[in-house]
């Protein structure tokens, strides 16, 4: 071998391993940046997402300490219902994050409530409850549950103003929460006072920590979850901090929800409210906290796990095939939402007697 | 006048006068000795109900901590039964001293349940479960209850083992209760733990403070009720701590209690369990306790109202015609059986998650 060669060969086999050493420095630039960007992902997510309020107050509805405390009781009340079976806590059961885990609620006399039930934890914070905007506010939803066919199933309005009426530790108690009127116990102030205590009802969880600058609140794998949702286009529709409920969306924008969930029937959503043609196969779009702790999922209960819930929702509103592992990070990202029940929601008051 | 006729009248004043004080001093006396005879007639009641143990244990199933925390979560649990709806508490809502309110409790799909939910409270003390004494204990009520038709419905104990084991919580729980077992998760366990939660629900009420000797834990008129529930004999089967709970009884002594209750259909109670002629409309007695509370009443829950259920009592087991003044002073000495309800079970546990 000629000098020249040698020294060729020697030069060559330096910038290969110049380039060797660059090449790995970089890949461990790329690591060392993914790191840093924790600060730059949780700024990215805090514009999205924002700060989770303390309560969900209603300028119509002052949250008052006596309202919410007899809201908390009127939760829990089966006397006022048709056949003496319906509460709030009959499709809220508390101990599952307020979510009865059925595909459909079911009220009295145990008839099929037209939907899925959904968790009343940060529900008032929504343009309007039910999944097709039927009802306006959470106070309107308490009322017109108490005459709605298959849930109280009561008559009227009056029926119920008389069971309350007749036992008195209801009139000391509507007495306290609605001092100076002449008759607090009416229906309008029983969906005032649950509606309170439905207001206070916020879960904070460990993407709350998160996104108040605690990277370690979420693990390795809920952060590129969270990358994932915001890069897909998740956060279109699941954006503010209770991650929806903000606005209503067309479920099956690229194609037809009902091949993927499998549902018996198809709902033709806000459609029903409206008459709006646009409005066929609207939903509002859910309020995402707590999912992973209230399957079945979607309006009709179609699907149970949290998995298939987000290929799905890729799938049919974003048209994107996620990889396995694309769907199993923003699970785990999900899992960060689910929140601490608040105290006062599981511990069951004792309700008045009825002699 | 003659000084004799003076003298004569003066000795009739006089006598009159005496007469007069006498009897009012008897009458004080007579006071007296009603106040003095809250000694007596606590002496009288302690001899009948003794003192309220503080829990009601069991040689098959001792009580321990781990075993009650998760008879507690159990408890609450609606994802064992078949259509997902039925749970010890759904028949025992908790704020209502763990009775329905209904005449008779329904099971899954609706489904009849053949007599009234009685509470909970106090009832692991009874000599058997259900009315008409066809459960042997508690544990063995809330075992049977599983595959119940009308209750949980289940098709098997090895379809509610299966749920129980997919879900990691309950595999933790069962684990920490049934310690050294290789398999805790069997329905056996689950009857031992739902029965250890039980057998800790005593209810201490004003009634157990005036036993231990507090003449001014009960009313006046309580106490008149006490007397009487005693001289007439409703202590012949309402004896011991509980008031009830420790031997069958026939229903309808004297004449046959449909013609008061106006019960729809006529249950002939025990016999179906015994197929002895001698049973024939024998039923349990009921524990009294918390009974203020616990409406409707009777096997059959055909009567409302507390006042009407003591009429009718002395009437058909007793002959006994009540005063209204009587049947109130019993009720009211009734309401001193109100006992407070434990926390444990106003607590609400979160329940093991099923992703």
């Amino acid at each position: 071998m000629s000098h020249a060669r040698y020294l060729k060969k020697r030069v060559i086999a330096t910038v290969v391993s110049l380039l060797f050493i660059i090449g790995a420095l970089m890949l461990h630039t790329k690591v060392s940046l993914a790191a840093d960007s924790d600060e730059e992902l949780i700024k990215r997510a805090a514009k999205i997402f924002g700060q989770l309020p303390a309560s969900m107050p209603s300028p119509d509805n002052p949250i008052t300490p006596d309202k919410v405390k007899l809201g908390r009781v009127l939760f829990w009340e089966p006397r006022i219902s048709i056949d003496r079976t319906v509460s709030c806590a009959k499709c809220h059961p508390v101990g599952l994050y307020t979510v009865d885990g059925l595909r459909k609620a079911l009220g009295n006399h145990y008839k099929e409530i037209p939907r899925n039930s959904p968790t009343l934890f940060n529900a008032a914070s929504q343009i309007s409850e039910h999944w097709i905007g039927n009802r306006t506010s959470v106070e309107d939803q308490a009322k017109q549950a108490l005459v709605g066919p298959p849930a109280y199933g009561m008559p009227n309005y009056e029926s119920v103003e008389k069971i309350l009426r007749g036992m008195s530790g209801y009139v000391a108690l509507f007495k306290e929460a609605f001092p100076g009127e002449k008759e607090p116990i009416t229906a309008e102030n029983f969906a005032k006072a649950v509606g309170a205590f439905e207001r206070t009802l916020v879960t904070p969880a460990s993407f709350d920590d998160f996104l108040r600058g605690n990277a370690r609140a979420l693990t390795d794998q809920q952060k590129r979850g969270l990358t994932t949702f915001m890069d897909t286009g998740c956060m279109s529709c699941h954006f503010s901090p209770y991650l929806g409920g903000q606005m209503y969306q067309k479920f099956g924008v690229f194609e037809p929800y009902e091949t993927l969930t499998k549902s018996q029937a198809v709902d033709e959503g806000r459609i029903a409210v409206t008459k709006n043609p646009t409005d066929r196969f609207v939903f509002k779009v859910p309020v995402l906290r707590n999912v992973a702790e209230t399957p079945p999922y979607f309006h009709d209960g179609s699907v149970d796990k949290l998995a298939d819930a987000v290929m799905i929702m890729a799938k049919v509103q974003l048209a994107r095939d996620l990889t396995r592992e694309q769907i199993g990070d923003i699970a785990a990202f999900l899992t960060s939402l689910t929140g601490k029940i608040p105290d006062a929601v599981l511990a069951v008051p004792v309700l008045p007697s009825e002699n």
